[in-house]
């Protein structure tokens, strides 16, 4: 019985991964990845056989983790953070069900490992912004119309949620961000605090305290996660906290 | 210097723990939390100098581990899930701010440590059903008007968000979660797939696949997370699936 274990590693450094994922990653024939983290485990468990495949080819990632499977063997597959977010969880399965419409896989497993995501490591270096409900979104539109993503932000805004922005930009997209910041100033103050945390977790991290009217910053990547705080957020001593209801 | 460390210990089995965490729960010397959670934790670290409060005694919880800190010492303060995501760091940072403005915990060091939140693992038990722009709700109303949950709760189903409520119910609050349902069944289909894991991650996990309109399923407490999927979520072979984007 073959398996494929979707792993989730969290920023990519052994602090943040749990112990289920190194078991995983140790139970593993071969782990395959996009490049750049391939390049992160093959520094802390550099014993292991490797398959790196680069970005916009994941169908392909799946297709050959599931066929390692297939043949019996135990394949990994790893994702930055939390593999069911954003990550290749949902894209794994698509291939295994369409490949068990046509009689394949019928005997391969599936294990999602959790991860800490990006929204969480950064929560956890800015303070406590995560305290109250809160949005996911993500600013690309690589595979969602941009009109979507607005009208998201826009009810996020409305909802006074604490909104996390991830992929809140790269070299092809730089406007998203401030496009971003300028449907929430419909609907929430200027002053509101924002937090962003680039490469959190990892050697390099850098994290910035600024205002909604101080989006976007200079610098700002895929490698970066965008908190802005709801209508009670707020900033002491250099901490964003968030409180836990509405009774201060 | 003392130290507080703010820790997410995931399901509470040390399968989902990070590194960082086991070694944090090392370093303390005194590790305080909800009696539930250092049950858990007892099991597996055995040797370690608990203090468990029961609900609803979390700032006597902060202001204790606040106490070890200020006398020089290491404090670890647990939470279930994500200690960032409606756990005890908020509130930590609440009393050590309002301690400093008073002059107190100058020298005391913080460090939060981000854990598998329970959205996290429930969607890793369910299949993937974060792939996509998703709000975590939390349909407690103990510091939180019930007109702004609803409202809430109206805003991410129109958003065509994944939505994740905790807190879906408990002894004291049993309609909580049929009232979210009908606020959701306004703009969602009725055939919406739904995702309820009790116990994510531990012994005794229970999930069950459902719709919006098979909503409240006999049981629900606190301890369940109740993923709704977006309208492209899909069900097969078990596994709830929400498509990363909407070019199916």
């Amino acid at each position: 019985m073959g398996k494929v274990l979707v792993i989730g590693i969290g920023p990519g450094t052994p602090e943040y991964l749990c112990r289920r994922a190194e078991e995983a990653l140790g139970e593993a024939e071969v782990v395959f990845g996009y490049t750049s983290y391939i390049r992160q485990l093959q520094r802390f468990f550099p014993e292991k056989h490797y398959v790196a495949t680069p970005m916009r080819e994941e169908k392909a990632r799946c297709r050959m983790a599931l066929k390692e499977a297939q043949a019996g063997r135990t394949a990994a597959l790893v994702s930055s953070g939390d593999a069911g977010i954003y990550g290749m969880a949902g894209l794994l399965y698509e291939e295994l069900l369409a490949g068990r419409r046509d009689g394949k896989f019928g005997r391969v497993e599936v294990e999602v490992i959790p991860g800490v995501t990006a929204a969480g490591m950064a929560a956890a270096v800015l303070g406590a912004p995560l305290m109250h409900d809160f949005c996911v979104i993500s600013l690309s539109d690589l595979l969602t119309p941009w009109e979507l993503i607005e009208r998201r932000l826009a009810l996020a805004a409305e909802g006074d949620f604490v909104i996390c922005l991830y992929n809140p930009g790269s070299k092809g997209r730089p406007g998203h961000l401030r496009r971003a910041a300028e449907v929430l100033l419909r609907t929430r103050a200027a002053d509101t605090p924002v937090g962003i945390v680039r490469d959190a977790g990892r050697a390099g991290q850098e994290a910035q305290l600024t205002t909604l009217a101080g989006l976007p910053p200079v610098w700002t990547d895929m490698h970066a996660v965008v908190v802005v705080g709801n209508s009670a957020t707020f900033v002491e001593d250099g901490r964003m906290v968030t409180p836990r209801g509405y009774r201060r």
